[in-house]
């Protein structure tokens, strides 16, 4: 990426116009379903703007502005909007796959699920400088003069959820999610604004258990899958080992840490010189700067020792590498001074997944964020918690060929031979539907060559045929697709 | 509600502001989970708008403006913004096992599975004149100038993605969809600005037994929630015999015909007077007017015949009653020509889900939309579908004392009795996890006494205790929680 491309880029704001209108007659049935659609006037499609200060219904009754004689319909752009994506049939079964494996493993590991609301306050995602978020926001105005963004990502409102559960939530707790997040950004290869993401976190437990606990539960989401410790690793550090102590010794403020991490954190994406312009622009000095960037490049927890020497943060991270022996992932595992993490809030441990053919984007991230809740103004909790995207792991699977088949699969198509016997039919398919099987009704008359097509499409099991000679002896014909067996059977045998 | 309530509110509209400001470094790790957090600066919490305009990163660094000098943290608001809901774990159980009918219903059914995009093109939910869809989109502006919506409904969408497959998905589609939908409206009791909704569509069947096949899933859905013929019913009526063959009679115009509908809907909710003069201010004289209302009261289909005389669309209402008893549902629907449905949309059959109590709005509702694809510049396919929200269905619930005891159920939980053996427990852990069984582990050094509590609130089936005596001869304890039985047992023979 030149740098000319990311020189200049519009802010993102957004603003509501809170305008006073005759209300519509509040409708008693708001909400209930398939009631907030019309057919589409092909005029207001083309005067979107100029309808929009028309509001109430006798209002509307009058119709919009027609800024347009023409009446035929523009076909609308079917694509989603940009940086979003459609779910067919084919590209859901994958989700679905890849979110089962996310939900089996939080499962297992005792996990409860929980969500939030997709629109939050957008004083929740607001930072401190140093990160970008403020600018990539999918943020507006509501009518109360409150300012709400589309969630970039499920940790504040997880700390907001905790902040209000207060003592009513035994510790620790240990929640996961997985939630659709947007980030309002420039569009890349593979990169989009929405993205799914899988989280787990533990509140309440200060030790490094749950850390070790956490990288356990991605460890076995790797294996489920298909992904093996020569595929991916994972980086380990500890902020408080690498740049608190570091800081401390030189008497760099606090302050100055969550900036720096988020400099450190590009270390392998910006030149080297970059970095250290930034780090000076923080207020280090060159000597500090040389010092933290030597101390960067240690990928032996002996080594780093030897220069820091030992302590807490030492300790906690041999902790980590013994547990993970236990736990039976070390190969997974590796210590790496120069993993920071992007986000300032990290205070412990931080840890990171990549592939080992050094291809993609981190997969996977998290740490321990101990001092979270109390920038919320809460009492702070121990916490930990990883987040892990949707995109980059199915980019990893299609390079590695591990993408499942994952194709509609039915127990039965069920079809009458004649348009008198729709009804028979149906009985048939409630039979089986009633059993628990998964039964494609046909709708239509259809020659039987039609029904084979679609049988096969669907992966059926077997082809019921309801004709009206076997009907009235009580009988239905089936025919097991993968064999070719055919015979015909009394509908209450029928299983 | 009195008729002041209703009187004035505020329009919505959402607008961005795109402003040239100098971009932060493309970060090559955007979208990498856990990057987006960092600790809020107590004083950006105080001042986003002073902060808004100031984009980039260089232009982060130096911080939002101080607007206040107090450095004590001002808890945040708690609570999720108005009308939207935090998902706790026993409301999240709730809300999977809703789902998990709602989908399990849909595959017994044979139907795939499809999403789309939350944030669609506003002009593919911009209505006709009325309804009251425009003033409740939660729309804004993107950079783009494009104007873009948090989905209301599903069904717009759907229609895009089938305009977009065109000749490559065969017909019929059978698809549903369960996705979070927003509408911006006043807050009354029981009533969110978001909810989710089932929907299941069948594209490209003409034919009554698409609608037939769709109320009898609604049916399986209740039964399996335990919702009887007793608690509820459907109506249904067919807009093209009640409306469309009076229109036509009375020489209304076709334009005349989704506005009626519309007015039609509300009959049950505001007093005949209003209705009267919202179908007269769309042009229908007093003895239309008249006439009408006294079609719509009708609630047998031979004395609609009788008033209206025989035809293709009630032989299609015949039809899908004949339908119905081979189905099996026949004691759950009833005709009913007052049930037109809000939508202007709809052609021929719609059909509305209540509760026989008649407390709640309608519990679901649909039909079929054969012309709604060339509105949006597409070929027409015969379709129906219906919508299920999630919101009714749960009050029902709550009502009938039929919501389910969803409670937290673990297999294990493993504790070490020594700190030392921590990782031992780990071990045991990853055994057990890696036998399919969801186990909760103790992270931290505890009582037995807090375990047991701990044990006791997930539901966990056993505990798996690794004392330094029995892990020396490579045995752990267990407990069988529900008898209180205890034994020892080799690591080797867990199962």
């Amino acid at each position: 990426m030149t740098s000319s491309l990311r020189a200049v880029s519009p802010r993102i704001v957004l603003h509501l116009k809170p305008l006073l209108v005759s209300l519509p007659q509040l409708s008693a049935s708001a909400f209930s379903p398939r009631r907030l659609f019309a057919p589409i006037n092909p005029r207001a499609l083309l005067c979107t703007a100029a309808a929009r200060d028309n509001g109430g219904r006798s209002g509307a009754l009058t119709g919009p502005p027609v800024l347009e004689e023409e009446e035929s319909v523009t076909k609308i752009d079917v694509n989603p909007p940009k940086g979003t994506r459609d779910f067919p049939p084919e590209e859901m079964r994958l989700r679905n796959w890849l979110f089962h494996n996310f939900k089996e493993v939080s499962r297992l590991y005792g996990f409860e699920e929980v969500d939030f609301p997709v629109l939050e306050s957008e004083a929740l995602f607001i930072r401190k400088a140093g990160e970008e978020i403020r600018d990539q926001l999918y943020c507006f105005e509501d009518r109360g003069n409150r300012r709400v963004a589309l969630r970039p990502e499920l940790t504040p409102s997880l700390a907001r959820l905790v902040i209000q559960k207060g003592k009513s939530a035994p510790l620790p707790l240990k929640w996961f999610a997985v939630g659709q997040c947007w980030r309002y950004e420039r569009m890349t290869k593979g990169r989009r604004r929405e993205h799914y993401q899988w989280n787990m976190d533990i509140i309440g437990v200060p030790e490094v258990t749950a850390e070790a606990e956490l990288i356990s539960s991605i460890v076995t989401f790797f294996k489920r899958i298909g992904i093996t410790a020569s595929d991916v690793g994972f980086k380990i550090s500890s902020r408080k080992v690498v740049l608190q102590e570091l800081l401390r010794r030189y008497s760099i403020s606090e302050n100055a840490f969550g900036k720096v991490c988020v400099i450190i954190d590009k270390i392998e994406k910006m030149p080297i010189e970059e970095i250290k312009k930034d780090l000076s622009s923080v207020g280090l000095s060159e000597e500090v700067i040389n010092e933290l960037l030597q101390v960067l490049s240690v990928k032996s927890l002996t080594q780093l020792e030897d220069i820091l020497g030992s302590g807490e943060a030492i300790a906690d991270l041999k902790h980590l590498f013994s547990l993970a022996e236990k736990f039976g992932y070390s190969d997974w595992i590796q210590f790496d001074a120069s993993v920071v993490r992007g986000l300032a809030y990290y205070t412990g441990i931080v840890f990171e997944g990549f592939d080992r053919a050094g291809k993609l984007r981190a997969i996977c991230g998290g740490g321990r964020y101990d001092r979270l809740l109390s920038t919320f103004g809460g009492d702070d909790l121990p916490a930990c918690g990883f987040g892990f995207g949707d995109a980059v792991i199915i980019e990893l699977l299609k390079e590695k060929n591990l993408l499942p088949e994952l194709s509609l699969q039915l127990d039965n198509i069920v079809c009458a031979l004649d348009q008198d016997l729709q009804g028979a039919a149906a009985t048939i398919a409630t039979i089986l539907r009633g059993k628990g099987q998964s039964t494609d009704l046909v709708l239509e008359n259809k020659p039987l060559k039609w029904v084979f097509k679609r049988a096969a499409r669907a992966n059926a099991q077997r082809l019921i045929l309801v004709g009206t000679k076997e009907w009235e002896k009580g009988m239905v014909g089936v025919k097991i697709l993968a064999s070719g067996e055919q015979y015909e059977i009394k509908v209450d045998e029928l299983d």
